[in-house]
Parts: structure tokens; C-alpha cells; sequence
């Protein structure tokens, strides 16, 4: 893990974007230390997303969390993927023309959680060798296939906030089954280019005993700022007590 | 409104039974006056609900809410209705029998709306005219078609938690559609005595701009404490803000 830039943020989080390999990647630490961390999930194109996660990143601050994410696979400025860019450009032509989706699900999604996996654990492996941070680990946000897999394969992951707000490949509905952390689920109700539904079946899926799901409005963009209030305290019941 | 007993709980908080005619209803203030009013809703039966009922009130207090709570008509030492409790029995030997039950929650719970709705209004002229009770009002909990029905036709009610534990008439579906108020609904995700989907179907037809669903696991009486506390939040962007 190499770091490739620092600043101090307001509230005295200090921001770091390093390198792990090829995979470029950003670490909030609070001012308070060692802090326990959330993997911060998201659609893809760090540069793009970046106020986003870093307003996340503030808000987890604010309750004692250090927070950290990578690039996706195939996203921003890493090697782009021919296989991925023809099943999205297929997805999207699907959606509009009301065709069966599943297929094309699994030729975009499938691949995405091979490989994304694997790089979040070993991203996760760099950062607790960091003496700032520390376990328990949660992860949040999407693609929530992505937090499926990583909350069933990695023990170190205790608690899971997913955002239900992109397509789940059905195959990974017996992996949910599976899952046994406590979850909080975020579904944006008016999300249009989402399937409430299916996000309502794969809540229904997962084998935890505790887990909540939390609806809001405001499409896919407009989760309210008092949702992710309520995620932070899901992660303090979790990973600070 | 004749208060007929009082005793300080715990935190300092006043809680005084009254009677408004035939209604027996309690009374629960914190020491910070005048305070916004939070409605306990509840399925009937005060003395049974007696202590969840005074675990809402402790937990609303120590956001700042006083809360007050009505016996329901042919509830607890209320006169019985023979027409409910006949809709009550055809209600359990339907389910259990897997049978259409439309017609019969029509039967039991439209008389208890048409006669709840303007005992509450009658209640809440009366706390209001106390002067440690101050606007804006909440309503929250169950019978959910009663609170449904509040928060249309009483405009002094800003905001509503809703407890969507029970059945709801079909016709309220339309009444929905034309609430307005920010909704905060709670749904017992493993219910086993509730319609899981209609109350998802409810949730929907909402008109408000603001609504929020919290599911949670553990059954019709297992709402979990930080549920509650929520709950809370939601009255208090709402109520105090």
C-alpha cells in the first residue's frame, strides 16, 4: 500500500489516496485512533463518486469510523472491460425495450464480484497491518452483490450496510441465504432504474437474524442525509460496542 | 378531561390516567414543559398494553415528547361490540382456513375507524388545552387504518409513525393516496399475523413526499429498542425542528 497524496479535511480527518498493485484507492482516518473501519462500496469511478464518499466518509468520522474504498475492476481509470461495456450497452437496451434482464445480470455482474472480491480482501489485508485502524470491520453501500459475496466469504466483515440499488445476478439469492452478519438494507422506494422487487426478495433471502430494511424517497441519488445517520448507528451497535 | 390518578415514573416524567367521558386514556409529560404530543396508537386493551405502552412514553420523553393514549371503543373495560367481535372470530377462522378475509376486515375494523378518529380528535382538544402540551402533534403506532385515517381528515397531526401490524380495509387504499404528512412506517418483517404485502402496497400508495419504511425481524411484538429510538428521530426532525 502506497500513499500517493494526504490532506486534512475539516474535523481533522486526514484523507490519503494510495496505490495497492494496480488499484488505486482512497483512506479517511478520524482524529481518534486506532478506528474500527468501513469499506465504503460503490458503483464504480472513484473520481466521479467522490464527493459522495467523501460526504460519507465525514458523516462515518463524525461516529468514530475510519473508511476506506478502491476502484472497481474495469472502472475509472483502470483497464476497461470489453465483456462488461457490451452487457451494460446490452442492459440498458434490455431495460427500455422491457426484455428478461437475467442473463445479461450475470454476464455484468458475475465477473465484476470475481474479481472485486478478491482485491477488497486484499485491501483489507494492507489496512489493518495500519496501526490506525483497527477491527471490527463493516462494509457499505453497492454494488450490493459485491457486499453479498464479501459478508459471506469474509469473516472479517461483522456487519453489512448494503445498498440495495443495482441488479443481483439470481445465483447469488443462495449465497444470501447463507449470510449471517447483521445487515441494514437501503432501498431508494422511487428508484427507477432499479428492481424493487428484487431487492425486497434478496432482503427477505438473507439468513440473518438481525436485519433491517430502511426505504426512502428520492431516487437512486437521493438517499436522505438522516439515512445515513441511521447507517452510522447500525455500524456503532455493531462494530463499537 | 378528569384526571383520576398520578405518579412520577423514573426520569421524572408525570404519568396521570384521566377520563374524557366514557374514554379512560393516560397521560405521560417529561419535565420539560410545554412539550410536543406524540399519539400512542396501540390495538386495544389498555391495562394488557399498559407496558409497552409506558416504554413508548419513556423512551419518547427522553427525546422531549409528551404522550397521551385512549382506551379503544369496545376495548378493555369499554362496552364490547358484538359486530366486532363476531368479525374478530370469522377474522382468525378465515386465515387459519386460508380464505379470502376482505370482506371481513371491512366488518371489523371500518366501524372502529369511523368511531376512534373523533374520539382522538375530541382527546386531542383536550390536551391541547393543557398548559404543559404545546403543537405540533404526532401520531404513532397502530390500529394503522386509524392512523391512516388521522392523518387525513386532522390537520393539527404533522407527522405520523405508523405501526403496519394490522389489516387494512381495502377502500383505505384511496385515503392513503391523499396523505400528505411525512409517514415514518414500521413493519414486522416475520409477522406471522399480518398482510406482509399489503403493507408494502400501503407503504406505496402514499402520497407524502416524505415516507420512510423500517422492517425489522422478530415477530407482531418484537419491535427491536432501536426501532424506538428511530422513531424518535423521525418526531423529532418533524415535530421539533
Amino acid at each position: 500500500m502506497h500513499f500517493t497524496s494526504q490532506q486534512r479535511l475539516a474535523d481533522g480527518i486526514l484523507e490519503r489516496e494510495f496505490d495497492l498493485g494496480e488499484i488505486p484507492g482512497v483512506l479517511w482516518t478520524p482524529t481518534s485512533s486506532p478506528a474500527p473501519l468501513i469499506l465504503l462500496g460503490h458503483p464504480g469511478g472513484l473520481r466521479r463518486m467522490y464527493p459522495r464518499l467523501a460526504g460519507r466518509a465525514r458523516q462515518s468520522a463524525a461516529y468514530g469510523f475510519a473508511t476506506a474504498t478502491i476502484e472497481l475492476p474495469g472502472s475509472g481509470d483502470r483497464t476497461p472491460s470489453a465483456d462488461a461495456e457490451q452487457a451494460r450497452t446490452d442492459l440498458h437496451r434490455a431495460l427500455a425495450a422491457g426484455e428478461p434482464v437475467d442473463e445479461i445480470v450475470d454476464r455484468l455482474v458475475l465477473p465484476l464480484v470475481e474479481r472485486a472480491v478478491p482485491e477488497w480482501q486484499t485491501t483489507l489485508d494492507a489496512l489493518l497491518s495500519l496501526p490506525e485502524i483497527s477491527g471490527p470491520v463493516g462494509y457499505s453501500g453497492g454494488v450490493i452483490a459485491i457486499g453479498v459475496r464479501l459478508a459471506l466469504v469474509e469473516p472479517r466483515i461483522a456487519a453489512a450496510g448494503l445498498f440495495a440499488g443495482s441488479f443481483v445476478p439470481r445465483v447469488m439469492f443462495d449465497e444470501a441465504r447463507r449470510v449471517m452478519i447483521p445487515l441494514h438494507v437501503l432501498l431508494q422506494w422511487d428508484d427507477e432504474g432499479n428492481d424493487r422487487q428484487q431487492a425486497l426478495d434478496l432482503f427477505d433471502a438473507f439468513g440473518s437474524r438481525e436485519k433491517t430494511l430502511h426505504a426512502n424517497m428520492g431516487g437512486h441519488t437521493g438517499v436522505p442525509h438522516f439515512a445515513g445517520d441511521d447507517a452510522a448507528r447500525f455500524f456503532v451497535r455493531h462494530l463499537r460496542s
